[in-house]
């Protein structure tokens, strides 16, 4: 068994509240991230799958392809948008990293299975000192 | 002379786009960069001063001093932040990144030279492919 | 389970040597790594604690929390510090890289627990080439 | 049990092709990466060992010695070599980073265990997007 | 004046040598390098532009446009290409940086100059430690 | 004229104080830097060298042969040593980043126009944050 990994990066705008809290209850526990005019991020997303080499090929999956699914499945989704606002698998979550790599974990594990790898783990780094690695179950 | 160089590194929230434009205008001058939901960066800063080395201390300036000028006169107004909405020196301006790189020298200009060094330069990286650098004038 | 990364840094003094052997034996042992009178790097460490989402914030652990409590347990007693003489979880041990993840480990491993996380890994990173990592047990 | 890696560069030709394959075949099943004239990378290798620390060293091995085994396993075999046609343990098969890993795990597991410890993993950087890892079996 | 710069990569094979030289001769110059069944790199091309920031758009250039032509002029030529056979603007050149960096430049000078901008560099960096910069003149 | 870069790095042992103070006055000026007993870096020293491309070779020099002037004129004095206590070249200067970059171009100005190129400028970084580049005069 391999395991290939394909970065990405997208750059969104974010911002961490509870509706249902007010402005300086969201502050208080979110701190500057609840910003209410938003803030943003460059991203960077490790998709890794796992898996047997082609002998046809030498590959697990040819990684044009894998590339390819994860900017249909969730770069269009996400680069250049507001996470909050506007990403379907998304919507009603708080938009921390954790539930990023969530979220992203469920809309590439079908497809992926479908290239013929399975999905290990999806890592997103939101900054240089911080980041969110998710292996599903 | 030397040159020393101090890396800063902030998250905001931005948008490219021209109020007199209409959305479809907007959208096919700026691209994606002009989603009216904001899309957002890590942007790094890097501010070059330059004079002489102070003998008493083997410094051109105290960098604890210099990153705290750039914390009071830049980073407070920028990080976690709306560019186009919230930062005062970017009111009425195009958010690109070379209004910012012009935007933040007009701020340190001064506040440097009480320092006791010379504002060399100011290079802002919006990602890892792309950066602007000014000297002035 | 989600896994959460903090990366911090510091700088410290070490010297790799036992005082039982003479400067020969030490420099034959460990190279120029045990010259008398120190050399240093900047390391960087990445913590990593796993666990599940709290559903009231989107995350494992507040990373401000998790970052002061790092600093607190680990940073202040290394940062610009001598690893040899001046820092309690390493007196008595030689100074590598591979026992100071574990007395890094074993400081944090309680703390953390209390932030209501588990701690998975602690990684060191001495130079762009070299680093050592450990899960406990 | 401590985890230690080692980092090592290398700047190789290869190519992408079956050699049953006609130049039309393997340009629509490669892409460029089957141009008859060859292109090149700089790879990135990440060995990974594990194992007790020595008490009398502090390490689990002794890094010159783990560089200097990888040196003369894989890097002498590697470095400014064409791949496909100069690296014996890669002769008839396909030159991709999943065969690279997998080749490289071979010629270590037997010579790292003689140094006291255990391989780990094998990674391999293609590029800053594209990564493989082995961990044998 | 403001400076923008376009950071981009290509892959490519290429080899140090002279035609009239004999292989030991080629070895005793150019070392490793002179292979003659090619080695390979990631390049990593910096192009830096300048000129004045159009108040209609905030830019210099807008990149896109940019990152197009240098595709166009450059990357098209030499990635996953044999920088010896395959690329008119080096044809009869040694394949050094130093010339890698000078061919670069010609082949954008006049294209940069009808977007609107001055090119000021190109800088290739072929690994980590050695790059190459041109100022044109 | 092109401008070529050999990155090396070094790893070394230092602190910032004059020896007329008393140590509560080192701390009030250089804050933990002046800790008596030591702290380190890992350095990352930039040489650029300037001239004209050798028709022979393509190169302005050869990056091997600079390589092993920097390591005989900088890193053998440096590297895993105490810059205040073993560096001849420092001895009686505070020893700032500042400092060890002009001590580096002084010792390399001579060497390298004996090798056919211009000394362009010294770039040492001492952290990610900070850094200090000397172009002589």
């Amino acid at each position: 068994m391999i395991y290939i990994t394909r970065r990405e990066r997208f750059n969104a705008a974010h911002r961490l509240f509870r509706p249902e809290y007010s402005d300086e209850k969201n502050l208080e526990v979110f701190g500057k991230c609840s910003n209410p005019n938003w803030h943003g991020h460059n991203y960077t997303l490790y998709v890794t799958v796992k898996g047997d080499v082609n002998p046809d090929t030498g590959f697990l999956v040819n990684l044009k392809d894998l590339s390819a699914l994860i900017g249909k499945q969730v770069l269009e989704k996400l680069d250049h948008r507001n996470i909050n606002l506007e990403v379907d698998f998304m919507a009603g979550k708080l938009a921390s990293t954790e539930n990023l790599a969530i979220g992203i974990w469920k809309e590439l594990k079908e497809p992926i299975s479908i290239l013929g790898a399975s999905l290990h783990s999806v890592k997103i780094c939101e900054t240089e000192n911080n980041f969110a690695e998710y292996f599903g179950g």
